[in-house]
């Protein structure tokens, strides 16, 4: 996606131990008009890719959001966004799946209600980063508990350097990343 | 908002001691056209009441992101979201207030860095629920930090009852809301 990468090589900084600084558009501030071209990029990229007749969008909270709303938005279906606290107002017996962050630290708890997700859903994962692919593997868990059949996964930006893509091998569904970074010498290389 | 009122009388439930359930369109899964219709009736509400010249959206994660994301996209202006946790990417001097739910219990931080915001600025605010209006009055704390001009408040569901409304006059902005709840003998009633 032209205008995501020319925008990670204006702003996005490499501030030390593989973590990227892209908060001007992905992680605090969010630019809407580049977030409805990240939902547009998804769908295209997965029609493109023979994935179809998707019922569902899922993500996490907090920075998936976004570019999941906007997912939804033009596929037209629910976005669900799994929560890291079990809110008073959920059913019980719902899905649950531990997730560790690599950057953050500590393992977070991902949570998705029965109520809205389970057999004959088909879903798109979307996320704002690939990186070990940890926290998308947890979704992916809870996905499968519910019965849902995952038809591809979605992520902003691919850290290259952190092995994700391999990772979800074994997952065997399309991949869509919108932008690739690595590091070379410690510098951010972007591309698409 | 009629579409809305609609949903919450279909869907929304009083689980006691206040707490109005509406996780399957607001607080945990989100219907895209219904959550872009929440922006165009902020937006056209908003110019009704001769708030123009918004240059920045600003909410609190993580249910306020995606009725916020949908107001800005009407706007088409940047959107930032308070964290609750200081993310390592964040520049110092960050602006911070404290929140006391009463709903979930405990105080939380709500942060924002000075990279996205500041004088210039004019600012709606936007969240999922006004309750009491404490959650709104520490996003009003952050933007008055930030120098920025506070033009308007808007809240998805207005809890009649939690009394928040009063709470704000002070702030002397208009305070719109798109579907209002009250209780009546522990029943919900629901009104635009």
């Amino acid at each position: 996606m032209k205008a995501l990468v020319e925008r990670i090589r204006a702003e996005g900084t490499h501030i030390g131990k593989g973590i990227i600084k892209v908060d001007g558009f992905l992680n605090h501030q969010i630019d809407p008009v580049l977030t409805t071209g990240m939902g547009e990029a998804f769908v295209a990229a997965f029609a493109g890719a023979g994935v179809t007749n998707i019922t569902k969008v899922v993500t996490a909270e907090v920075s998936g959001i976004a570019p999941a709303v906007a997912t939804a938005q033009v596929l037209g279906v629910p976005m669900i966004y799994a929560r890291k606290h079990r809110p008073i107002t959920m059913q019980e017996g719902e899905y649950v799946a531990q997730a560790t962050s690599p950057t953050k630290g500590g393992s977070v708890e991902l949570i998705i209600s029965p109520e809205y997700l389970g057999e004959g859903d088909r879903v798109l994962l979307i996320d704002d980063f690939l990186a070990s692919g940890i926290t998308i593997e947890a979704l992916v868990k809870l996905i499968r508990q519910s019965g849902a059949t995952l038809c591809g996964i979605g992520c902003v930006i691919e850290k290259v350097y952190a092995g994700g893509r391999d990772h979800l091998a074994s997952i065997n569904v399309p991949v869509v990343t919108l932008a690739q970074v690595d590091l070379a010498d410690g510098k951010m290389v972007v591309f698409d």
